[in-house]
């Protein structure tokens, strides 16, 4: 079986909603094997019965992303944020299940920083410590639900400036380890590990068959070959460590390089993204198959 | 005369003050040409007359590095903040004249997100042209300045997560260009463009002879060549443009990769640094060296 590669809903149009389903002919047309979309809110204009007819009215995969914030954090210092936290990442799996995607993944320890609006601080050993027990307890109870319902959280480091929890694929083998449970791995993103990784490749030979999910994001998060991140490298780590799983592209960068715009805000396309697409997925589908010719 | 290469305070210290002069007797034993000092604070313990002294007794030469925040923001859409941020780069050619620093750089024009806790936002084209209007405004004023002085101001483009203002060395281009100064130069940092550019070489042969300061920082701002950077690519662009002017290191991300450990925070050196310097400052002259004896 092929190695499946996926794009985010978010390439196109954000929020998703029942107006939004007829995308995923375009998504199997381009070529795609799954779609990632954000764990749907409960006042997302959204019909599940829908959304899971869409999907397999297009043979097309779905994962699923989650998104925490301030008040939904299972690291937070406020029992009510770490409640919301966990209740959250169970509404995730549930979400996964219904769905029928069987990865959920993404910053699950919470602790937003930039998209919060929170900027970096310093912490006592004694709060950096109390973080790690809330984040190995909240993971080792949402993990315990996966377990039960087949699906299997994903943890993603973020880069420095989204997150003070867990921003290198070292800190979270640390988190993953301890919680050991076959219903936590890793979720690794190159736009992510190309700010704080020593080496990407290494980094996920280090990862190894802790990763569940990868996101192939180019350094600017622009279209994966449009950049400097050493792709062969990379997907030859992915081949070193046996890795045949889901492979996501979320390139929404957008190619809008005027002065001002705000290059972190999510911007919707400007164009027809199509070839530029299509052109992506070829490139990652044979950087990913040429890792199989070498040595 | 060789190439000037400097560090800046922060690895050391935070903030800098009087009892902190001693410290330039060690950069200069670490072999460092310069020393990057933040531009004083009215409320800093540092008297400018010792501190002119100190770097006069150990030879060294200095730079200045600005910072802004919401309140001074030559862009903001706050009259008074940007009536600061006039005010505040004034300040900074006052400094650099004061103790002889002939280069003030860094994000000069304002617009600070996550140091700031400011989430990235979506803006109109009204207010990004509105933008672009007060921005080269505040700096061909700040220019003017500079130029009676006999300094020069270099503009820093920072990542997304940093500032939505300029990200980008073709949009800190296309305000270096539009304002059209002798006073107004760029300051690229490689730490920042791993993020942002396309290519980080493309980008400073694009740049060209409008760089007059460069830092030179690891794609995780640790010792630089302990990551993935491609050196000699980018000191051969540094040496095809004629660069030969200043070039800092800021490696103050800390050799601390515990869990919870905020990255993106400053923090103190957790160890006697000076041997993973005094390599850092050789690898930096080394492959700037070594791009002269290529091709």
């Amino acid at each position: 079986m092929r190695q499946p590669i996926g794009i985010i809903s978010m390439q196109f149009v954000r929020p998703f909603t029942n107006k939004d389903l007829g995308l995923f002919e375009r998504i199997k047309g381009l070529g795609f094997d799954f779609v990632e979309l954000l764990v749907p809110e409960p006042d997302d204009d959204l019909d599940v019965g829908a959304l899971c007819q869409a999907l397999t009215d297009n043979d097309l995969g779905v994962l699923l992303a989650a998104r925490v914030n301030a008040e939904r954090s299972i690291t937070s210092v406020d029992p009510m944020a770490r409640q919301h936290g966990i209740d959250y990442l169970k509404t995730c799996i549930e979400a996964a299940a219904t769905l029928g995607a069987d990865i959920v993944g993404g910053p699950l320890f919470g602790g937003p920083l930039v998209f919060a609006g929170v900027r970096p601080s310093p912490i006592d050993e004694t709060e950096r410590r109390a973080r790690f027990d809330r984040c190995v307890d909240g993971l080792s109870t949402a993990a315990n639900e996966a377990v039960k319902t087949g699906i299997r959280l994903a943890l993603e480091p973020l880069n420095r400036f989204e997150t003070d929890i867990i921003s290198t694929v070292s800190q979270a083998i640390e988190v993953v380890d301890y919680v050991d449970s076959p219903g936590l791995g890793l979720l690794l993103d190159s736009f992510h590990m190309n700010i704080e990784e020593r080496s990407i490749s290494d980094a996920v030979r280090t990862a190894g068959d802790r990763i569940i999910h990868f996101q192939a994001n180019e350094n600017h998060r622009g279209f994966p070959g449009t950049g400097h991140l050493p792709w062969n490298e990379i997907t030859q780590a992915l081949h070193d460590v046996g890795y045949k799983g889901p492979v996501s592209l979320e390139p929404f960068r957008r190619d809008d390089d005027r002065f001002g715009v705000p290059i972190a805000q999510w911007r919707p396309p400007l164009e027809d993204e199509s070839d530029k697409l299509r052109t992506s997925l070829a490139f990652m589908r044979a950087a990913l198959a040429m890792a199989e010719h070498k040595r």
